[in-house]
């Protein structure tokens, strides 16, 4: 994997480069749909091409217990088995693991849960999530983190944040000597909202030289402020020549604002969740279609926009659709919400390159606070 | 509406043609995918259109009541709201609005029912049905006729089959002076399985010189023979130089014998429903993907489909989506299983035309035999 960054802002910490893997360039910041099990909900993967979306992040605890990381390697890998023959990440799954009910306990090997299908004992290593992404031979990896929730104590907060750093050196490890596919390891710094964890997980995560950096932990209560506050401090002390992600972040005006403080890489479910409860990304807000206002509306969901379902559909159709329990009113509205992001992205690399960045950003901003999210 | 017989089977009464409508050429005979509502389940038109889809059915009862006809026509029509610029069928719904468990009252003016949405009285009539379907604006309108359940008996049938043809009249009636969309309107035999019922329906039809004429009240029950023996001698009655067309059929083995009796429509939700339930069509019979046959499965549906589904995905993975509940499982299937049925449209055009339609049926009905479905 090489990351190059080919242009700075000159106003902002923005950057734009270009991650190569050995399925494609991704032009960054770019946002990643999520796949969690190996499609991203409602869209086939000729859709999300046609929107321009060069890297896609899956999720290996999810695929390990269904189909099985095996039925997934028989194919050839993740790439061949889902039909997308460009970039993907596999999150390991430690949030989903740390978010189980059923977990049966934690040690320093491992975590020891029930499945939640047929309800068998499963655990999972740091070993054995780099086997399972070893499987899937997806191009970019996470290590298996100790994710806790917010709000969160200090001592908690540090014991799960030192685990991370400790699982991760044991993910080098499993991976140390071959790596044939070329799969790229990035770290996951932890800490909570706690300054002094943060920096000091940033210090033993940055000693591993991995191949990126993702900042875990934020957007799980803790609010827009203390996320801001979190981020400046936490992505300023990140190299500078590295990929940095913000894992599972979020909304347009948060993403744009991460930009500007220098993150590369984001996930997260906000289009493809909103697309199927009928929620519509537009500028400076959403357009809820279960609203009767939509009723005999002729208008597209954006006029602005050159996604399939702008030029051809009204907000009444799909409100109808949604109204009348179709399959096609989530495709739909999923495809016209990732063509938002992935157009949000696009601008603001373009803004980056023509040195426009800081009017962009503002210009986005305002039009959140009119919208009035 | 123009309709040309470009070529005729020299061992059968199966027939090529063209329905030329003001959204295009439609060749016969022609599989139309079922959009009751507005919408051929899980997928795009411009996927249909790939599929090489000439026509659809949509359903005039189910579009009045949601969104209402109002709203679509005030969208400049059925074709802009759906987004579908290809001919389009509308059936008037007597079929639904008699399968109503809370049909209020059937007289000779109507049907008044309660909306199965709000619960308010709704009244249909000859004259409300054409005013729908003029609203909508589609390329074929159905007459208001009144379906019987099979079994039947003898009187009821005749009365509804009477009623239908004095509803009809009414239609005709109700479309005089003003048609400038061009719209045109069938006739729909019914008659329920008596031959004398039947031809009678068929005369009585006929008189009101139609541009095409429906086959209705079949695949209700009545099974494959009593099925087949039906449409033997009602089709025989039909105007050779007008389209026939077999409301609800079917499955492949029904379509291919139809045609070759000289049908040249046909609609069923078979491709879509199966789709969405996991079943696959393939020459000779289907695959079930919640068969645990199919877990490891890296072949595709069908090595000789060209789809989209087939040219990318393997059984197993297909059968990962439909276990994961994921909505890309049923567009992927009702994708192939309407391609299978345009594929086997296509093929049967195709050998009428080389002259081997005879060879093609028999190697059909084979397959299917040994595929024992």
């Amino acid at each position: 994997m090489q990351f190059s960054i080919l242009k700075t802002d000159s106003r902002s910490k923005a950057r734009y480069g270009e991650i190569e893997t050995s399925h494609g360039i991704v032009k960054t910041p770019v946002f990643m749909p999520v796949g969690t099990q190996a499609t991203v909900k409602a869209l086939t993967p000729a859709q999300l091409l046609d929107m321009g979306t060069e890297a896609i992040i899956c999720n290996a605890y999810h695929l390990s217990l269904r189909p099985g990381e095996q039925v997934v390697k028989a194919h050839g890998g993740l790439h061949r088995f889902m039909g997308w023959d460009r970039t993907i990440v596999t999150d390991s799954g430690g949030f989903q693991v740390f978010s189980l009910k059923n977990v049966a306990r934690v040690s320093e090997e491992g975590v020891e849960f029930a499945s939640p299908f047929a309800g068998e004992r499963v655990f999972f290593s740091p070993e054995r999530v780099i086997d399972i992404q070893r499987a899937l031979g997806s191009d970019i990896m996470m290590p298996f983190d100790h994710c806790v929730p917010y709000p969160c104590e200090w001592d908690g907060a540090k014991e799960a944040m030192l685990r991370t750093e400790r699982w991760t050196r044991r993910c080098v490890d499993a991976l140390s000597g071959e790596n044939p596919g070329g799969q790229a390891l990035f770290g996951i710094v932890q800490g909570s909202v706690f300054k002094d964890l943060r920096l000091e997980s940033v210090k033993r995560t940055v000693e591993m030289e991995l191949d990126g950096y993702a900042v875990g932990g934020l957007s799980v209560g803790e609010g827009k402020h203390l996320m801001k506050e979190v981020l400046d401090y936490t992505i300023e002390c990140l190299p500078w020549d590295k990929p940095r992600y913000l894992m599972g972040v979020g909304r347009p005006e948060d993403i744009v604002d991460a930009v500007a403080k220098g993150v590369d890489m984001f996930d997260c479910v906000l289009p493809t969740r909103n697309g199927r409860n009928g929620a519509a990304f537009v500028r400076g807000g959403k357009i809820r279609l279960f609203n009767s206002a939509y009723r005999e509306d002729q208008r597209p969901l954006d006029s602005d926009c050159d996604c399939y379902t702008c030029r051809t559909f009204s907000r009444a159709y799909l409100r109808h659709l949604f109204f009348a329990g179709e399959i096609l009113a989530m495709t739909l509205v999923s495809l016209h919400n990732v063509h938002f992001f992935q157009e949000l992205m696009s601008d603001a690399r373009g803004a980056i390159l023509s040195g426009t960045f800081g009017r962009f950003k503002d210009g986005l901003l305002e039009a959140e606070d009119k919208g009035g999210q």
